[in-house]
């Protein structure tokens, strides 16, 4: 398998502009917070992109139908829709409310045409609670939503963070770990990996051939040294990843959809046009990863 | 066993400051990488504290005969020396200058009177190496080493690092990656927990009882929520952390040495005086330790 020169970028004389293949998907949040949906979505167009991740809060102000309707417009699929509610150990009114507010995510993940509900468990209260009972309250959590969730043709995928979301974001930090809350919950293919989550973890091939048929997305940019921050994620190919490993790996362990990119680039890419971004990750996908069908 | 009111704190009405028992250490990084050393020694005599760690950097200036003196002159002992270099996986001169400029630190923790230095793998090159490359070159520098640590009375300890330092300043991110690697070396109290590094492994109580007799020394801070990036750890007691549980965990294990304070904090606690932190230090220390002999 080639590391490199996949070949599926091409310049359009007509447009000007790199044109993409479908083997990379695109996470709108990576063009910014405050990017109009609008723009993030013809600019994916302009450029060949046939899938894209979202965001409840990037969802929020068109609303889900409208959403639903400019993608449809496109010939644009979804993938992930981020993210499910932290669900609180407390039991009564608070985690009656999340429930509720995890079920109007999966109608709206159903509304916008999203394939997976994505779950990172959130964050947990230190005043009331530990990573150890969140995580247990996480996996009943989710637990209670299975049939929600089938009623409505979502799947609930796990995506383990990075640790230093501990606390805040997230309470699923291996892959270990995530497939230990897909079997307690019966999914299937039922992980979301990402790059800049899980590349630290030790023995990450091991970990990655552990998980053979059940990745539901894999997510992808580059970990930037030094790193300034917890937004701080770098454009494939420009940081220390070893993302063409990565790329076989996960191909390896059956996953056969496209690779997303996920950039939570606060100091750079989010400042700068999606055309400059969709050209660079075309170009730099391009000579990363291997075309599929390439031995 | 108690998890507040430790009762080790006192007011001393000549002195009007709250006075430690010899449980609490100071990593003296804690007052800031620009405080002469001689201020953050005197203070930690003023408040009793009788272990400190060093760094290099914080050595550096005043020279590593000047700091014993000073140290002997208050009675104050050294823990840990912090840290090794990063051995390269190029062979050549590159490596025989790491492994020199290692042997010279241990020199140097052995002229300050330090227990340990500490190695940590540092970071590697995107360009030429992989983490997992990184890491065999680690463990072959520090088995180079173990002679000369051996000669100078110096014990090699391993401390991993939160993820988030991958690629950057630590190749070892979980307790069973660092024990592992005491296996490797020989080692034997060969360990560093430090509580920010590793709060957020699954299963914590279970990977501390794993490593029952390992622990060389206990670092602790608390994790800030929001976390503001990678120099914004909390003081003891002000984060989502469960130190009570910890400690009870790292005594269970076996750790009877002082349990020491290592704040990395540019927004906060390097900002403040070393009397104010040593102060909040004391009080908190106390409310959340529990005494050792205490059940």
């Amino acid at each position: 398998m080639r590391a490199s020169g996949g070949g599926r970028a091409r310049l359009e004389p007509d447009r000007g502009l790199i044109v993409a293949a479908p083997e990379l998907a695109i996470g709108l949040i990576s063009f910014g917070p405050e990017r109009p949906l609008a723009e993030s979505v013809q600019a994916c167009a302009r450029h060949g992109i046939r899938h894209v991740g979202l965001t409840r809060e990037l969802v929020a102000s068109s609303g889900p139908a409208e959403v639903a309707r400019m993608l449809a417009g496109e010939g644009i699929a979804v993938t992930g829709y981020a993210r499910a509610p932290r669900i609180p150990t407390t039991t009564g009114p608070e985690r009656a409310q999340a429930l509720s507010e995890a079920r109007r995510l999966l109608d709206e993940a159903a509304t916008v045409g999203a394939k997976h509900l994505i779950a990172t468990g959130g964050g947990f209260d230190p005043a009331v609670s530990t990573l150890e009972r969140a995580w247990d309250a996480f996996l009943e959590g989710m637990h209670a939503l299975l049939p929600d969730a089938a009623a409505c043709g979502v799947d609930i995928v796990i995506e383990p963070l990075h640790p230093m979301y501990a606390g805040d974001r997230g309470l699923v930090f291996t892959l270990a770990r995530a497939a230990e809350a897909c079997d307690a919950l019966g999914l299937g293919r039922g992980l979301v990996v990402d790059a800049y989550h899980v590349w630290w973890e030790p023995g990450l091939a091991d970990a990655l051939a552990a998980v053979q048929g059940r990745i539901a997305e894999f997510h992808i940019c580059d970990w930037r040294l030094p790193t300034r921050g917890l937004t701080d994620r770098a454009m494939i190919g420009e940081g220390c990843i070893d993302l063409a490993a990565m790329a076989r790996q996960v191909r390896a362990a059956g996953f056969d959809g496209p690779f997303e990119l996920e950039l939570f680039s606060s100091q750079d890419w989010w400042l700068r046009s999606p055309d400059e971004l969709l050209i660079t990750a075309i170009r730099n996908f391009d000579a990363l990863v291997p075309k599929s069908g390439d031995a």
